[in-house]
């Protein structure tokens, strides 16, 4: 359709979609005097002599910087800081529209992982926590490593650990639905870039033990050679049965399958899957599954997509995971954190768990503030929050 | 007094001073869709093809980035990143509230040249100007000149360039009420840090032909071995009467004060200079001469407290300087567009010019229009900014 100034979406994006603005009113002397000089040196001298007085007394502790680098932008690819603002304006503006946070887009003019970590590093102390954005695997993975062992504040790369939480709440709920358990599931997961990865590791964390995950070259096992460090871990923890074939091969007799890849799936080989097969078909806007062939051949269909049932949307995630961990002054967002978001994600439907129901939708305002409760609640069992009187979990 | 979370000051600052907004409700799935995924891919696709329409379809076009390192804050000198926060929050609450611009505080948890200005080179994409504070000299100099070379956005370093556009233009009137001219004037100014030397830079540009610049050993003169690379420039370029003595023998017969530093003038060094004096006493909250011994010698004072009459405050042409600079598009913040700014300042109080109105107050509304009407058609001239629909000036 290309670029028309008329048209609604360009409309709606003009002059950007965030507002900055002050809590005080600043419209006299004594007003500015207390909120600036001279009043506002007593408040710096106070933090000077007690940093951890900053988390009362700036805006810091509510504060998320959204950084991307441009990379990895929606299925768009590599373009670059400028043209991936305006989805990171919309991130920010759902982290304030969702849970109350301020979130301020950081687009980086470098891809190089060393200086991606130098920026935000030394850009830390004006944020409460970091969520990564839109970076290319696998660069994403040594990013967030190293910026998680740097920071004493919350490091949470959306794509994957967003996606994976999402995932883990919905395949539950879709494991009750159908008179299984994890443990009981073989899942078959499409793709091994940034989400493919997370989610994998998060079902593994959660128990389900036979897992075989695929790249655009097949399944990944020991015996492979062109894996990255990345896949190459992974090849050591799935696979239990040893598989060394296509994707394909690897559906029949499935329970689920995850596709996180945008390569299109065969009917005939979603027709081999296990009865009562599990389809989450995630690329967006084309699913590797189209749904209505998903839903001949599957108990439960989830997309990507907002005008299908069942859509797993990373903002049922991120709002509440990074509220929970500011609600408790977390120090880091934990495994066993991003687990009890999932568990109190799926439990909001609970009440109207049905095959069209494993996931609330973006709009039910249960969501952030379950999310936020077990994470808070997390954070303190883990110890990277202490509890006290903002956290009183 | 303290730190005492029931003082008033306390109270105010709690939970931070800024509050950032999406300007679109994201209440149903089609405004989701527009804002962000899928919508928001067009007008990324559009930007990727055309980057100049970042300008319209993001917030970055009327964003600043506050940019601190914690070492020259207030009269608190080097108190780091965390506790420089409540200022600069402060900060962007003023661009906010005088200026109707966005402003978000970055500050750095380094001190290194080299990492400051790395660091923000990397983050410049996600915003439309950068202003510099509070970092101390002489490495807000070399900061300042590396990062206007390397951007193409305008990069303004408040503590300099902030003060020395007030200065001038209440210079100006006291000149004008005194029945001078700024050719005519003899100058002494006690201060070669960030605001000594852009003061006398811009006093020099604007035709003041006699300066004398003292620093804490005294009269800056070419004879001078223990001077920095800029305070050697300074010599070079001031001190036409070849003095080599103290700031006090300096003041005999000078005709402006201009006190920059907060070290102490004694009344009897105030008393030998000239006939209908101008004393800007600018420390705070300590002035170098107190406001009542300078007008037993002067025929107008200023200060920089609001408590007392002509406060010279930075607020009168920041706000209006970037909002100047950003409704042309300007790419950089070039000598002449301070010069301008000053002049306009300068003009706001003509019909009500006295020896206490030298300058406008804070809230005069009139100030933040004419400043940045003047900074935009000068950057026109200058060819910094190109003449179009978005800048018919």
């Amino acid at each position: 359709m290309g670029f028309d100034a008329h048209r609604e979406v360009f409309r709606v994006h003009e002059g950007g979609k965030l507002k900055l603005s002050s809590t005080l009113p600043l419209t006299d002397r004594s007003a500015l005097s207390l909120a600036y000089t001279p009043g506002v040196a007593e408040v710096c001298t106070a933090i000077a002599g007690d940093e951890s007085l900053a988390r009362s007394y700036t805006w810091r502790s509510r504060l998320v910087a959204v950084v991307s680098d441009g990379t990895a932008v929606l299925g768009l690819g590599n373009i670059g800081p400028a043209a991936a603002l305006p989805v990171m304006e919309g991130k920010a503006a759902l982290f304030s529209e969702f849970a109350g946070l301020n979130a301020v887009p950081i687009v980086l003019d470098t891809t190089d992982v060393d200086e991606i970590v130098a920026t935000v590093e030394h850009l830390a102390p004006s944020f409460g926590g970091i969520n990564l954005e839109d970076i290319s695997a696998p660069r994403c993975f040594e990013v967030e490593d190293r910026l998680r062992e740097r920071l004493s504040i919350p490091v949470f790369h959306d794509d994957q650990h967003g996606t994976a939480i999402v995932v883990l709440a919905a395949l539950r709920n879709a494991a009750t639905i159908t008179g299984r358990t994890l443990g009981d599931l073989r899942v078959v997961v499409s793709g091994a870039g940034a989400a493919g990865v997370a989610c994998t590791r998060i079902l593994l964390a959660a128990g389900i033990g036979d897992i075989a995950v695929a790249d655009s070259k097949g399944i990944l096992h020991t015996g492979r050679g062109d894996l990255t460090p990345v896949k190459a871990a992974l090849a050591n923890t799935t696979n239990r049965a040893r598989l060394t074939g296509s994707l394909v091969s690897a559906l029949a007799g499935a329970d689920v399958f995850l596709g996180l890849s945008a390569g299109r799936v065969p009917e005939e080989a979603v027709r081999t899957m296990a009865p009562d097969a599990i389809i989450f078909t995630l690329a967006n806007p084309d699913p590797e599954v189209h749904p209505e062939v998903a839903h001949r051949h599957a108990a439960i269909v989830a997309t990507g997509r907002s005008d299908y049932p069942n859509q797993i949307n990373n903002v049922l995630a991120f709002p509440g995971v990074f509220a929970g961990a500011f609600d408790v002054g977390a120090r880091a967002i934990t495994e066993n954190m991003k687990l009890a978001a999932a568990t109190a994600l799926s439990e909001v439907v609970a009440d109207a768990l049905a095959p069209e129901c494993i996931v609330p939708t973006p709009f039910d305002n249960r969501v952030a503030p379950a999310v936020s409760a077990a994470v808070a609640k997390q954070a303190i069992a883990d110890g990277v929050a202490a509890p006290g009187p903002n956290g009183a979990h």
